[in-house]
């Protein structure tokens, strides 16, 4: 299968440490794209830059600008166009729903309790309600749940299918603050998704995305 | 092209009159698939049934259950589940890109503000406050400006390109609802998207969804 990421070039706007970012650069990773990364310092407020604003209207990132002009926001469409004709999105119809199903529910349910958690605990964006907490916590393992269930069910070694893809791969940057949010005994009894959750961090992509180096090597020239 | 839809069979559980129902059961007609309706009343909870909760774990529609067995829910996993491959689709990765960063739009920004508007003023399911009504209507204005925006630098009469697709249809179930909730005038001093959805309207699938008739033909036989 041709990986169209392979011939994909361009400059990502984004946030080394964010969420969102981190998808995206983990997928233009996965498919081997010749990128840069324009770093966006939220703390400072540039994503609100006259710059930026020109490439996404909304202030926020990532933002994707191609060497050939093309320009795109929103993480989870950068994530899909990336993504596009290469491993990370199957070939056969049911598991590419099945893919999207899960991207969704991330989207859905998974996101919106998690990030309250986060915004709380981590980025402190949010004052801390340990009953707030709580609640988003018990609705977070209800999908924990549905994943488990997924991966024991079908018995494979990721979401959509036998291989890797987009549906794992959206998870990925939420899993990551598991330790700092303070849920990574959520995974204590859910073998399959610890296993799945192994699995994913120790994908090169997604270390390298990670790793300090990252930002030095793919820092775009001025 | 292939239409997929064409050779989809199955039973769409939805309720006739809520938005994300509405949305895939148009991409549905668009594709001309062949199915049913299971009607489920939101008002009495049947979304929270057993039956339901088997093929929609977090009791909600709508759920879709082929004639082959695939089960799948989420209407926007749904919705690109019955479009493959057809005309609701663009061939061309950057427009397929184009439609999905519009698709994330309206998740990730419209259908927050529009949604608030619609409990209040529409379904009462939250308590009126004309106060937030107004801060919802603004953030709302700023995404119909991007779509004006679109529509007008890119001189075509859909959003992704110059075809109907996903982009277009997934923003329909909230624009029918505009008069009821007293957004009419928004399109007012926006003439290209007051075109835009009046073109949209007139689709002779989304008029098949919004009569009355439409329940009675398409309702399975228990």
């Amino acid at each position: 299968r041709i990986r169209t990421g392979g011939g994909m070039q361009g400059i990502l706007y984004a946030s080394p440490i964010s969420t969102c970012s981190r998808r995206v650069m983990c997928v233009l990773q996965e498919v081997g794209a010749d990128w840069a990364l324009k770093p966006i310092d939220l703390g400072k407020g540039q994503q609100k830059s006259a710059e930026m604003l020109a490439i996404q209207p909304y202030g926020k990132v990532p933002a994707w600008h191609g060497a050939d002009g093309f320009m795109l926001f929103e993480s989870r469409a950068i994530m899909q166009y990336a993504a596009q004709g290469s491993d990370l999105v199957p070939v056969s119809n049911t598991e590419r729903a099945i893919m999207d199903q899960w991207i969704s529910v991330e989207y859905s349910y998974f996101a919106p309790d998690f990030l309250q958690i986060y915004y709380m605990k981590v980025l402190k964006k949010v004052s801390l309600d340990e009953m707030k907490i709580q609640a988003h916590r018990t609705a977070l393992e209800k999908t924990l749940d549905l994943l488990e269930g997924r991966l024991t069910s079908s018995g494979l070694p990721y979401l959509a299918c036998a291989a890797f893809t987009l549906a794992d791969l959206t998870y990925m940057c939420y899993f990551a603050q598991f330790g700092a949010c303070e849920l990574l005994d959520t995974l204590d009894d859910r073998p399959a998704l610890a296993a799945w959750w192994a699995r994913c961090a120790g994908r090169p992509s997604w270390e390298y995305i990670m790793a300090n180096r990252m930002c030095e090597e793919r820092i775009a020239k001025e």
